[in-house]
């Protein structure tokens, strides 16, 4: 069997893996980030848990002096805008003050005698690719991917491959806007998905309904998601309108997307996501199905499958692809 | 040069020209299409059309017994859902009944001895393909284009490629939701592009600022958009504020646009297009300029040049699409 190396660089963990061609992931690392020490010290920490994972392989996977040759490539996710042909990171909201970052760079040139290919795309891109090749997305050809957490990220797939546009920014599925004179958004504009969806948004809008008087067994104070979740399948009636309105919205988006791209299947996953069937889905769904044009075929609407696997097995799938 | 036939197959008229190389259209023929008298007989006039153009050619621009051989491909552009690579017209609003009906079939067994490819597609994909190589798109790789007419066409290019979608109905850009809670659009959708920016949204929006008692020199009987961009162009404050408003909707639709497919350039025509700069384009940039995130390039939003030719020349493009 054939390896690659994942690392899902974020702004607080450095997590690798090794994933073989079944997608399973093994040797697992995670090291702090300390984004304060700049990108040379954050490229050592990554090559170091490079050097870690062939180490640990040739050790316990392979038992044989030429299994380096067996891992193909090394795939690496990272928030911000990414140049993915040039393995630049151009701005990443994660890294304060990175403007134009030769990551790729940097780590190969502390990789010293490893001669493995790199790559690196965002971790949103990334994410839908773990999902596409050995998620939810198995056996589609053109897939669209919302990733539900703080901010609301997205992924187009056409013919299998992740497409990034003109400049390396396509997918930006969060930013569809859905309610034009709606909430500010924080890409400074009005009424973007993610303004409805997003976490941050997601408790405000709750946090309001609260102020105007709607009765509810939540506290305003230190509110997140995952509460709003619980309390809606306890049956809390704000909790579910809050949850049934994100889905609205979702669907409004997921109408627009499917206008525009008619892709066969939408994957939606995050934290937000976990919510559930009951609680968002079936709201997402409804809304599809009431607006979405009537054409010779559906667009599924289902939830990621990999969870916080995503982002190490989608970057260990950048090895294979440009293949 | 080599050439190729371009087809224009509408409700009313069967349109057809050949095409050189250089984008040149010339043996212009138009016949009435009657729409009534079926598939077949249409499938006929279109063969007897290009037999004709044939014909024509033969004697003006080659003068040599062998021109056949440099005509090397003929293409459709007709409205509605169409099967591209098998040549089927799904259903189209123009051919009231027509389902799955073969049409490139139909028209190849009519071409006796004539042993030249036939394409098809529909007809707003076949004007940006024409836009695409011998208009606004000259140069570009990613493109959407707009087309403001009865209903609001579109079409989206990827790598010089019109993209179909997986059942080819990607690109319907004129039901992108600018307003989730708004008009009612002819799709069965609510808030769509096209229901307002569509010639009878338009009209129909106009009636009702009249109605409300909006002071105007517009009379609501037997109104047009062209009557109303007009009444803009000299000066009617009710017409210029129908125009800002379908410019901004337009601008954001194509915010949406943006940031789901990173396109380098926005290609706008049809009727209403001809409204022209001041009264049209400058809100919808305003729009797309206030609303589109910051990334590392700019997407152009441009009028379209080929006008009427579009169809042709798109439809004659066919003949190269796949090569």
């Amino acid at each position: 069997m054939k390896y690659s190396i994942g690392i899902d660089l974020g702004g607080t963990d450095i997590k690798a893996g090794l994933m073989g061609t079944d997608g399973k992931l093994s040797c697992r690392i995670i090291v702090s980030t300390r984004v304060s020490e700049g990108a040379k010290a954050i490229a050592i920490r990554i090559a170091q848990t490079i050097q870690q994972v062939i180490t640990t392989t040739e050790t316990e996977t392979h038992q044989s002096d030429d299994s380096k040759g067996e891992i193909i490539g090394i795939g690496l996710g990272a928030p911000g805008l990414i140049i993915a042909g040039s393995g630049i990171i151009h701005f990443s909201p994660n890294f304060p003050g990175w403007t134009d970052i030769p990551l790729l760079e940097y780590v190969s040139a502390e990789l010293d005698g490893i001669n493995i290919p790199l790559y690196i795309d965002n971790d949103v891109n990334v994410m839908v690719l773990g999902e596409l090749h050995h998620g939810a997305g198995v056996g589609y050809e053109n897939v669209v991917a919302l990733t539900l957490g703080t901010g609301v990220g997205g992924g187009v797939v056409i013919n299998r491959k992740v497409y990034h546009g003109t400049w390396n920014t396509a997918g930006e599925l969060g930013h569809t806007v859905v309610q034009p004179d709606g909430r500010e958004c924080g890409c400074g504009n009005r009424g973007c998905l993610e303004a409805y969806a997003g976490a941050r948004h997601i408790v405000e809008r709750t946090q309001q309904k609260i102020a105007e008087g709607r009765k509810t067994c939540l506290n305003p104070e230190g509110l997140s998601p995952k509460q709003i979740a619980q309390a809606a399948t306890d049956g809390d009636k704000l909790a579910q309108d809050i949850f049934s309105e994100t889905g609205r919205y979702i669907g409004v988006a997921l109408t627009s997307i499917a206008h525009i791209l008619n892709p066969q299947i939408a994957i939606i996953g995050g934290g937000i996501a976990a919510a559930g069937e009951d609680i968002l889905f079936q709201h997402i769904r409804a809304e599809f199905a009431k607006r979405a044009m009537d054409i010779p075929g559906n667009m599924d609407i289902v939830p990621a499958k990999l969870g916080n696997d995503a982002g190490l097995v989608g970057a260990a799938m950048l090895a294979y692809s440009d293949k």
